[in-house]
């Protein structure tokens, strides 16, 4: 009993931003069998083409308006670059490649985003634009990063809105769903609150820890500080425009964090150990309850 | 050419509360020769016994009182109970074993215990103390989470104070050297400043991440605010006890932690890119520069 290789559902793709994120979708697509061939788009002729010999990508673009001369143009562009670059590079796209092809992104905000790009959807003349956020990534940088299971068992938001194509909105999610992700649909305006709350807070705050420590104590961190302050080791170039799209709802985050820090400070003050138990208690509990649901 | 192990320091140690902390550290005595044998001290004879059949401890004694009845009394004595009970425990051991033989513990706050604890040293007819304190362990508990290597290259602070018997202290050190650690003294006020910024604040922090987190958002929190929150889920009998012990330290890092989110907050609200810049920008550099200490 053998199972056959289902056929690839795009003969090839373009990832533009050959980075952590863009360059894991390219190995995870290669090794799952959804692109034959990955076209890498970047701004470096030299980084892309270390990428290319490394066996990351299979082509290489330099800058979005080379991609119109192509002979075969990709039936799907995965957008990875940074969420203020994103709205840029989807039009740069919309007006090289024919309205057949797919164009989708990874930014870790989606109502700025897929609001500024409803002007393209909806006209069969242009290509469809899908807003996507696969729920993976890393404190490091780089396609030298970059991991074909980054993905394996991960969720995909896909954002779709009232404008988009339900065509093309499916595409996107078995893409997604073919490198081995789970997908959930979610309004732009709902992904963005749920995502102050999961992604951009605990940002903020490792952030904020590692501002906190001075640096005559470094020596004795052990690996509860380093994982609670791991994810401040992100790029700055990635996090601030993430930041500025998604400020309100991160500032209504940072409060609610101020508040039961405030709480806890409170218990403290007070020697208020009954008051520190449910807090401590209550806390253990949601932790057990997040344990649930696979990350 | 072959290298004689070195006989152990102790015939035989005692542990007083066998979870994650004391468990691990009769493995890592039992791997490194520190011990030739390990008497598991606890509450209840069934987990002990399970412990033993494990082969975690050798020997069984439930309750203090029991390991003075003992014809070959222990020569080391690790006291890894919650921080609350470690001063009784110390003072209820000094009662049945003799002179010789030395007591520590693996407490996380140092301050109180060793102030309450100053009055059995320096005299010649009780046992010495030197108060100690492994940085390693896990939100994970009991002793079938031990692991032999948890303290393999981690740094274990040792807190004598004046009246500490110098020899009793280096005793200390070596037993921990021995288990793979390196060692750094303290006074015990120093420790608890500098654990309440890297040690305590995290656990404050994960916890009041975990409280701020909405059920409904679960399904959205991925591997940074799985990592960010991590510590959350230790026992709020280990932790609120450290709490109540080092208040005062943790009050004033909390504020500090404050000051920093408002920082973030202000930056957000005035959507003042510069200022993200500095601050996420500042705590990477932070973060890159505790990556040069070993955990």
């Amino acid at each position: 009993m053998t199972s056959a290789t289902p056929p690839p559902i795009f003969e090839s793709i373009a990832i533009i931003g050959v980075g952590l994120i863009g360059g894991s979708i390219a190995l995870a697509a290669k090794k799952h069998g959804a692109a034959k061939r990955v076209i890498g788009i970047g701004r470096s002729r030299e980084r892309l083409e270390l990428a290319q010999q490394a066996g990351v990508i299979d082509d290489v673009c330099v800058g979005i308006a080379e991609l119109g001369s192509l002979n075969n143009p990709p039936k799907l562009v995965i957008v990875c670059t940074p969420v203020d670059r994103i709205v840029g590079d989807v039009l740069a796209l919309a007006a090289v490649v024919p309205p057949s092809t797919l164009i989708t992104d990874a930014g870790s905000v989606k109502h700025e985003i897929c609001e500024q790009l409803r002007l393209i959807d909806g006209h069969d003349d242009r290509p469809a634009f899908v807003g996507s956020h696969p729920l993976a990534g890393s404190e490091k940088q780089g396609w030298e990063q970059a991991n074909a299971d980054l993905f394996q068992d991960r969720l995909c938001v896909v954002t779709p809105d009232d404008r988009t194509d339900a065509e093309a909105t499916d595409r996107v999610k078995l893409f997604w769903q073919q490198l081995g992700m789970n997908t959930q649909r979610l309004t732009p305006v709902d992904h963005d609150r749920a995502l102050a709350a999961t992604s951009h807070l605990p940002h903020a705050v490792a952030a904020a820890l590692m501002r906190t420590l001075a640096s005559e104590h470094d020596a004795f961190a052990a690996t509860g500080f380093r994982s609670t302050a791991r994810i401040a080791g992100g790029d700055p170039a990635v996090w601030v425009p993430i930041f500025l799209q998604n400020a309100d709802n991160l500032v209504q985050e940072v409060d609610g964090l101020i508040e039961q820090l405030q709480l806890i400070k409170g218990a403290l003050a007070d020697q208020d150990e009954e008051l520190l138990e449910t807090l401590l208690g209550e806390a253990r509990v949601r932790f057990n309850e997040l344990q649930q649901h696979a990350p």
